[in-house]
């Protein structure tokens, strides 16, 4: 982080410093060090200028961000360092897992809930909403981690050094179903710094909104959206009198490969639904219309938490310096935008970048051409009654399990009469899922749980009971020994 | 937290919130829940609206209000509700304690340092340097604590009931020498809460300065004044074009009884040296010329970390706006300064509010009488060849050790040539402290840590060697014994 900083005041020509804005998610359980943003102002050798942290979970590097341009845009300060970074890969990868899931639900958490979990949940239901089969999705998500990590070979600061082309792809276990390893981007340590001024430089921030949402998917309005990512958009592209259609590149929060789709589609970049569509014709390549995630995004670059959303800025502002090496280099870099999600879109932050010098008159006439709907969930808290079946709204089952559970471990979310949705577990009796969204289940409390159970689930055991005792069931036989 | 950020959105006439300021230490290992900004948003039933964190140790609560100021001041933000809070007195008190170690420096953590260790360093220091008796000093701390938890006694948020007579002063245990219990704020829970509006209110934010210091205190230029105190302190009185004398009534950071009269000291109300002769006197009280920490302040108060910045804040609000019970209002209360402390006065914030319509005009001819000397201390980071002796600059015997170390635990700062310092512990053998400050130790390398003993040493071990085995030592007996 120390160096990143200081790179970044050498090349914005040693511009004296009046505060520091420090980016980092959990550096007391990542690296047992608190009061972090004096100690970091200490270890660059500027003890005495201001520093505080800021944090948002995932998207901490974008919030700080955020609150730093705030301190410059008031007058206050005329030249802030921003520096996000996080240090993460040195821990026990159980640790680490434990660590990250903190920033999830404490309720679903509680049912062995995981980043990945969620993850997959929202791609089964992405899948389902817009009819694409289990063959179409992989070849989808597929293709996402392909462009990502071929963009990332050629990035000198991504962590990934190889295109994962398909058959690599497929051969990568899975960890929720339908996700495998190489839809997840890789924990990583990394850091990314910026200075912010009030001086003229090449490069303006034209845009910037930030929203949440409900801390549960349970709670949520959507589940192939994310209103923190539509509202944030909403007020970026207002503050910059931009239209989704003006943006020229974009670095969006690929935590996993189907949230970049599901980015592209809340960013007003395509219709719901049709995100994958342009992945699969190439408009999101880096030769294609509106490259996405140039840089690589977080699955190529890796996910240092609290860097990712300051290393998509920076990733920007360097393409529209042409800063960026050979083939990497977009030619037409005048307006790009930064798109990073804290935990499961919780809290969003849109950033959007614009080159000083662009011919541009801001008119009283700008109308915004992207009007999404914007439902934010509502957590009321009460659970009340539970109703005895429901519907099977979305579900996956998770390979790599947190600490406490063992694979295959089911997790379904049930919708109840009124539109509430509860999740529940599937007790540990089949090996494949053999789930259809839409399909009404059974649902039943044992201990402070939740279990759902499809109609076919006791058709099932008979089934498995037969194949344990032969061709019958020990009441079949029983019967059959004492007929007549 | 939420019950904070609930009322005070009440006060504030259920404005429309455009974004959150959330002011916690360290919720992840405190409560285990990390993604907090979310988590406070969605429980207070504002999901959607935008919401981050900012975190700069025990002073994150001032660091939170600057920067949804900040917000506000650059005019993208209407209405920011700050809440800042902190929940600790659930966990063992082992557990606590090293949590709240990790924002002391690596090194000085390594040698057993703890907040109160470091805070009876200063203390000893102070009271050498202002030539202070062992009974004065006591007498001045003791002092302190009465008045704070007096004014405690009539605040009804605070946690202290009843007021800590100098009787009951004595009989504290000790904790770090000179300190005893009452010198020492007590860990709790607890959240303040306001509303920044760029409408018209009663109050506004006057003067606002921020600063660091080193992490360590052995890089520090000076042992009994915090350079980070003195230099926010500048940067508010010129924002605010006020000067020491202009302040009616202050909250200063007393996270221990010694660093209210320091505080008070670096913030211009007296100078070097003076600031315990105003408390003896009476200045400071709460019928006094100064007020000093009306509220109880951290002494009867409590601590909970993350909170106490914005609590100060708050009060000195409610205090202008006449709405603190009976006695404790001041009369007048016109100009309120709020001082909060990062860990060890690494992270400093001081914040000034004014009544809006106090008769007051802005001229040009404003004259800073407040021309403090700031000298940050640096970290080199080399400790280069030590010398194999130095002066004592100061020292604390440690009775309430960190996990891993047995009481009593004394710790020296050594002052080598050139005005480098080096933190040393002192060998494990004599039972009470018989230091003095300015004389010469040497310094002696036990595996990774660094000891120091006084010149006497070989003359005490003598005579506890003679205690054991009589009058004379084995050595002696010897001789004696084989004398022709």
């Amino acid at each position: 982080m120390a160096e990143a900083g200081k790179k970044a005041i050498q090349s914005a020509h040693h511009l004296p410093v009046d505060s520091i804005y420090i980016g980092a998610m959990n550096v007391e359980e990542f690296v047992g060090d608190g009061n972090f943003a004096a100690l970091l102002a200490d270890y660059m050798g500027l003890s005495g200028v201001a520093s505080s942290r800021v944090e948002t979970a995932c998207s901490t590097g974008a919030a700080v961000f955020e609150s730093a341009f705030y301190a410059v845009a008031s007058g206050y300060m005329k030249n802030v360092l921003v520096v996000a970074g996080e240090k993460m890969s040195h821990l026990p990868k159980t640790t680490t897992a434990r660590i990250l899931t903190e920033v999830i639900d404490r309720e679903e958490r509680r049912y062995g809930a995981t980043m990945s979990a969620l993850a997959g949940m929202i791609a089964h239901r992405y899948q389902k909403e817009f009819g694409l089969s289990d063959k179409r999705l992989r070849k989808v998500l597929a293709r996402v981690v392909e462009k990502n990590s071929a963009n990332g070979t050629l990035n000198p600061y991504a962590r990934a050094k190889r295109t994962i082309t398909k058959e690599v792809y497929e051969r990568g276990r899975l960890i929720a179903t339908p996700l495998r390893l190489f839809d997840c981007s890789p924990n990583a340590d990394g850091a990314a710094a910026v200075v912010l001024t009030c001086e003229k430089t090449p490069i303006r921030v034209s845009g910037m909104g930030h929203a949440t949402d409900t801390m549960a998917l349970r709670h949520r309005a959507s589940i192939t959206s994310f209103s923190s990512t539509r509202a944030s958009a909403l007020k970026a592209y207002a503050m910059a009198q931009l239209n989704p259609r003006d943006i020229q590149f974009a670095e969006v929060h690929d935590a996993f490969s189907i949230f970049e789709i599901i980015g592209t589609e809340d960013l007003g970049f395509f219709e719901s639904g049709q995100g994958w569509r342009a992945v699969e014709d190439g408009t999101t390549a880096l030769d294609g219309r509106l490259p996405i995630n140039p840089s690589g995004g977080l699955l190529a670059r890796g996910h240092p938490a609290g860097a990712s959303g300051l290393a998509q800025i920076v990733e920007i502002a360097m393409m529209m310096l042409g800063e960026v090496e050979g083939k990497r280099q977009i030619k037409w870099a005048d307006v790009g935008l930064a798109q990073s999600a804290g935990a499961l879109a919780n809290n969003n932050v849109v950033t959007i970048l614009e080159k000083s010098d662009r011919h541009r008159v801001l008119t009283t006439g700008w109308q915004p051409e992207y009007k999404p709907v914007i439902q934010v969930g509502t957590s009321d808290g009460t659970p009340g009654t539970l109703d005895d079946s429901g519907i099977l709204e979305t579900y996956t089952t998770l390979y790599a399990t947190p600490e406490g559970f063992s694979p295959p471990h089911t997790l379904g979310l049930v919708g109840l009469e009124g539109g509430r949705m509860v999740l529940a577990r599937y007790p540990k009796y089949l090996e494949k899922d053999r789930f259809k969204i839409g399909q009404r289940v059974l649902l039943k409390k044992r201990g402070e749980s939740m279990l759902f159970e499809t109609a076919g689930f006791l058709e099932t055991m008979k089934n498995r009971v037969k194949s344990l005792f032969g061709r019958k069931t020990p009441r079949e036989k029983r019967n059959q020994n004492t007929a007549p």
